[in-house]
């Protein structure tokens, strides 16, 4: 705990201090301009690869960067969503897996889950991706290629399970929010991003307008 | 119930004897082609809107043809689909609405509804339907206008609840499976139906080949 | 899908065109007489079985026709119950199980279940009737016999579950709501109906009065 | 406390000491003959009223007698059913409600429950005998009399909820658990019991045979 | 059941009869100053251990008498206690556990819970009393020794459950509740009673001051 | 979007190129050696509070930094704790508020609810918090104060709940885990931390020992 104090006392002293108006400004209210879901992951800091100042993303950190689908028996995940998307109106929402995760690990092998149900449990919310990944592959298959897709198809399954969120939903069809799936490579800083058009991950790059945005249905046109 | 026990009488005798072949095969087994869910309403009755025999069709039906999106404490609807699309391996399915549906009217109207906490419990899997009409209607529209808006949205809304459902997105990935999104008109008999591509509902004809199967984000293909 | 695209176009011309004034009427009212709560199976067709007309009965289908017992955690099954009891003010209410039932047989054999968690939790709730097959038969006894025995003990369970709605115990207890089990067996045709008074199920026939109403523990005469 | 502490003492010095063969030959094994399901009220003391010895009951107690129908979220009530009733097979079950319930005024009441969530939730459990003195009584009508009735439906009311537990519906099947509904009236001492013959609650005397036993849709005889 | 019936008629007589006045003025009113929480066993007997009189102590008991922790899903347990700390305000709450507990037995062994679901999530609110005995226990240690420490830290643990319900935490921080953890020990008929300041269970004695009220991460002293 | 991934661009040169050395170390290992639990808000970034870099804390975020206590639903909280305590042992965990939390300005103020239902449902896991702070203060009482004193009987509570996990009892039991309370002021950049010794929050310095590790209630000493 002495490193995490005597980061802190650092911080008040060669942060807050040289930045005093930011947080002054910020010592009344928020206004983030993207909603960040990411893994618990230690090695995954959002401020850190997006190099957002305090105030600038809305940040949701869990074990597997999971949003379970809508329904009665909400929690954190969705109560955040909805703060964020309907209470703070923040247009654009973010769902960046990473390499080598271990929670996806965990829904791979299946193993010391008995020790652990409440993760047993939470990992059910990607079981789309793990079907998805057990009928492209073979058992067989290299482990670390089959862990790549499970990342990747989490990331596409968790936004479908966002898509049924009502905030969202309605702000997909007003044309007010606009969503990314993001995979962070840790070992080489590189981040897939999810191109709706194209149907694939690509590279981001400057000038990638890649959206992950559902653009099927979730429009209905009356006729008249 | 005189009139429903004559009824079974005169089927065993009109319709039952006079299709013994049928019966018997199907006696021991079930095929069918496509799963229906349509709402309970007594006016919609799927084998006779689709001129199906016995055998064709899996049909599950309740109040607002509902599918909760998949999560822990899965119910009814969950299973069936699993049991249809997984366990049956049917690989057409049809989401039916209607018009002048009363579920739909107890959602437009928030009436009633203290008397009946569990139609209020279950109409809350169509709130994200609920909340894109509010966004796009004034209340003071028309409320025929409204509930038309509402019934479509619903099945936009069950189609999107559907896609978090792990058997329906690993045989969506897996090119197996083709949604397919209605709504029928009981007045005029026509059947409106959801295309993807356009991002419209159309009116079903012979040539029609809308399919509301989601193309986006549901697949991912890996890279080299 | 062309053969069902094929059947709403034939439906369209020969079954709604010649009855216009009947779906005109039903354009902006139901007032079924029945609710008929069945199996998904597709070999199940309540208005086949029963010769009723679109407008008739009020019908709930699901894997197993089963009615989970009133709780927090209402569903579908609960929602449509008590917008039928208790909004419509349905005054008759039908269980049927039948023959060679899928579920039923995925109970008997608890197998495929792992790949099928949903439809597994689903048929929980029938678990009071196989407790009772399974205290009746030794497992040698022939499947048969046994499936048999299950299918009709779990509409007996399921009309227990029943009981513990509050709409249904209220027009119960008020005399509005009579309540039938019946057993359809598809190959034969015929349909067995729970006889309240005899404690068994007997053949539906046109004189059959059995009703599966239970008499007992749903009044209570205060004494003066 | 104190006066708790003292009754510790006087129970160890005048009672267990007095008593030593009973609590050594209870020290290693219990085989109570009934299960005693009653309120938590202060004034219900099911030892008292019943005349036993520590060994004779397995007792259940919570505010309002309640006992959830089963169901997938099963509570404290559940599991302690299922283990008197299939772990130790305890032959006997009585439910017991009393005289002045205050879990029974605050359903009739609707009062003081947004302090009290919790009761809220959990007296929802008791919702079908609410709604039948609802249709049975006019609001203006003496409260007394209706928190009598509702005190009686109540018990009739959770031995229907009791039916759906699996462990019971397949020992009353069996023939081996026979089920009591009693209330016990606090000021007068007597206690009124559930004849399912009569179908009416009738004073407990020395030659009482009744039996809340439902008799009715809980046996199933296969033809041959 | 004549038995049952016996000591009722026995207890009208030579109980209720004798102490007429006591049972008048219980009638119309309950002022408790103390709740019990025990197991269901047949051999725990609160009211006699404590040699309290009807309207004395407000008695919870289920089997392992557990608490489950608060939260959006509370049952019986959760009512019960909102309803007699908050509702009748009673100041004392004891949770009592005892020697040879069949409850707790089951989760040592994990045995025989196939057949009693039930029972196998109900005991998951005492995971944390278990996995602290694993952790200070071999499997291979004596299971009696085993058992009575597992007895012991249960008690403690649904001491922290209930620390989370509002109601407790309101009262503990207003210091208007005490808290007790005994385990009653049916063989000798002692009680050790959890010193909070001692940090370990003592023998129950007339000078006993032991309090199990959590000192620590209750209380918060708002800085001028 | 543009400046996120303007962000991480920046980031791939300037600070993943220059660091290689510690990014390919972690591509396949984390060992973090505390777990971090604070808010979704934007202005909260643990790792920039801490001066921790990627690697070092496992980090949790929701809205209101709230830890439902433990129980059969466990969430997205449950399961990340669990993981990062029992699957990773990690050794020090921090619950850390935050001033002006948007969470706890909707608890006090129980506004803009009914449209944002999982909100609603969230912070009824900070109930307890919220239950002492009304009975402490008059609702006539500065807000500012109010909401200072919510912020820090929040961290308490959660510090609670946390107790019921039973991962975090077992370590705790076993004094592999030491936990601590925060709350983090973002216009001073003091921190407050609470002193389970003294029971208050104390600021955090250089030479602070305060623990929020409840000392008592969690260690059972079997007695020879
Ligand atoms: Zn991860
Ligand atoms: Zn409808
Ligand atoms: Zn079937
Ligand atoms: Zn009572
Ligand atoms: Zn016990
Ligand atoms: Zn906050």
């Amino acid at each position: 705990m002495h490193r995490i104090i005597d980061g802190v006392l650092r911080f008040q002293t060669e942060i807050h201090g040289k930045r005093q108006e930011l947080f002054s400004e910020l010592g009344e209210r928020q206004k983030p301009f993207a909603v960040f879901i990411a893994c618990s992951d230690s090695r995954v800091v959002p401020e850190l690869l997006t190099q957002c100042d305090p105030g600038d993303i809305f940040v949701i950190r869990n074990a597997g960067n999971i949003i379970p689908s809508y329904g009665p028996a909400s929690g954190g995940v969705s109560a955040s969503i909805e703060y964020a998307v309907q209470g703070l109106g923040i247009p654009n929402l973010i769902v960046c897996g990473h390499s080598d995760c271990g929670a996806m690990k965990a829904i791979l092998r299946d193993d010391k889950l008995d020790k652990m149900p409440a993760v047993g449990a939470w990992i059910k919310h990607a079981a789309a991706a793990k079907q998805i990944v057990e009928a492209r592959f073979s058992p067989e298959e290299d482990e670390k290629r089959r862990l790549n897709a499970l990342v990747h198809e989490n990331v596409l399954c968790q936004l479908r399970n966002l898509a049924t969120h009502p905030a969202v939903a309605a702000k997909l069809a007003a044309g007010q929010l606009s969503l990314h799936g993001w995979v962070y490579n840790i070992d080489s800083g590189t981040v897939d991003t999810f191109d709706a058009e194209k149907q694939e991950f690509v590279t981001l790059t400057r000038d990638s307008t890649a959206q992950a945005t559902p653009k099927l249905i979730v429009r209905y046109s009356q006729k008249k």
